[in-house]
């Protein structure tokens, strides 16, 4: 049974991440305008909100700068449009996905960059590349997270030697990611268990990034702060991919450190985030993605069936448990 | 921490309430068409549902039957034109509320009934009046279970009084409802500990019935199965009162046991559900319902700023919080 004297106080060791703009950008193609990246920016400084995400460094080998917006790319420039010389409390993050990223060419050095955290993203077999980013990352001078992503489908012995590597790399924070929607929060506590062991071990903070697919985002995120984990993402209005992620305004209300304020965070959603909904943005819990996060599968069925505008649930069901 | 072999195994112990009529009812005033209810109540079958409420026995002294559609009463008549003899493994459920209901009169001897179940639903300071009818209930050769609403605003020396007055009556089944949607998991584990204390010293069983304030009302009422709480109330696409309940497609794909059936479920909202949110019917997380709960304060005011239609999030939570 957990603390009821942690609930009631505060640990200083947490740190808030806004995802909004990165995983919410998965919705949108990253087509944010300046005035809604700029007052979520004030927002997050006005939240005491630790970290913002402004979005990836995308490949523009890869990927066409004229089909995204431009966090999916996050130029150093880009950035220093919104934040200025950030004097601020705040800090800035981007990801860079394994095989997705020009990291030596396209993440300069902290010293040239509004960028305080990179945020690798990998899968459990990238995790040699995955190494070599963190490793140029700090030598650049940024601080360096590194999330595994797709662990509910992963096993445990490889999820080990995993983080036994990460242990042995300079990374500073090592995140726990529910890709799929799919733990349940007993479940979360002993992934959080096993992360916080090597946390421990190699001096590691650990974080938690959820899917809101059983409606548990939130729920698996207070779970994994009584289990001992500091790095918590979070987005306005839940907004990213699929069923979305854990909402800010749960997070803020719930988290008793009185520089968070939810108030803030109340009026961005009421300006800005319904106005994305009205323009056709569509994330959120929904029959399809409870489905594939039953099923510990990969939302992108979901999401397809979701852009298709589909609502024939029954089908779809039978289509995805008849997948081998 | 949670046996997982619990969480992998289930417990023949657990009995699941479909409370969508019942609590779906307070947000269109119980007007359901037959076929809707008819459906539901073939679907619980099929999807292995233990009980089905159907709705409250209101006192028609005090509520107009012109102005509610007829599950505000539950009259037996029209529960056996839905189910007939109901020779099948679902038992049917209605809520009496003390001080809404004339339920010496109202309620006919079980003999009669094609109710099995009654559900006396009761605030802390009415707990004498909820034992008569406890009495009543019994003595005509119904099961019974208590409701004690509002429990995250009371005192739990009063908690405790109210447990061991039900203790010594006859009722069968005390529910835990979080009824401001203000509880978290870890709180949850508290008040569970609580009332299986007293459930077990007087043989009595525990319910849950949860609200999604704060998006955990399923994340509650599984937090509570770890508890060894056994009754769980659930409506489908958490149809209910403000936020809505703790979705029954979420917890038939949580429990374990084969008897229960998602894909029933998912059927009946793709078919049912959705017709009523097209003809403006309204439940379900969002900001207002957030912030009451977060306040620990009854949603109604958060009802009236959904039924006005209002969307100025932020000027609702300043007069809220200014409220004494």
């Amino acid at each position: 049974m957990k603390e009821i004297s942690k609930l009631m106080s505060y640990r200083e060791s947490i740190k808030v991440l806004d995802a909004t703009i990165r995983d919410g950008g998965l919705v949108n193609d990253f087509f944010f305008d300046d005035d809604f990246v700029r007052s979520l920016y004030e927002t997050n400084i006005k939240s005491g909100v630790d970290y913002m995400e402004f979005g990836y460094k995308g490949d523009k080998e890869m990927f066409d700068p004229d089909k995204f917006g431009k966090w999916k790319f996050c130029d150093d420039d880009d950035i220093r449009d919104i934040v200025g010389d950030n004097n601020t409390d705040l800090k800035i993050a981007v990801m860079a996905d394994v095989g997705r990223c020009n990291y030596k060419q396209d993440i300069r050095p902290r010293s040239e960059s509004p960028v305080d955290l990179i945020r690798v993203a990998t899968y459990l077999n990238q995790i040699p590349t995955a190494v070599d980013m963190i490793h140029d990352a700090k030598n650049k001078g940024y601080e360096v997270s590194c999330n595994i992503m797709a662990i509910s489908s992963a096993q445990e012995g490889d999820v080990r030697a995993a983080l036994d590597i990460l242990g042995h790399s300079e990374v500073d924070v090592i995140y726990i990611v529910d890709s799929f929607g799919a733990l349940y929060p007993e479940q979360l506590q002993r992934v959080a268990a096993l992360y916080t062991e090597f946390g421990e071990k190699y001096n590691k903070k650990i974080g938690i990034h959820a899917h809101n697919n059983q409606q548990l985002a939130f729920a698996n995120t207070i779970e994994a702060v009584g289990d001992g984990v500091d790095w918590l993402d979070a987005t306005y209005a839940a907004m990213g991919r699929g069923a979305g992620n854990c909402a800010m305004e749960l997070l803020l209300g719930f988290l008793k450190n009185p520089k968070y304020k939810v108030f803030p965070v109340i009026k961005f959603i009421e300006k800005h985030i319904n106005k994305l909904r009205e323009q056709g943005v569509v994330w959120g819990y929904d029959l399809q993605y409870l489905m594939t996060g039953l099923l510990n599968q990969h939302p992108r069925t979901a999401i397809s069936f979701t852009k298709e505008g589909r609502k024939d649930y029954a089908e779809f069901y039978k289509e995805i448990v008849a997948m081998d």
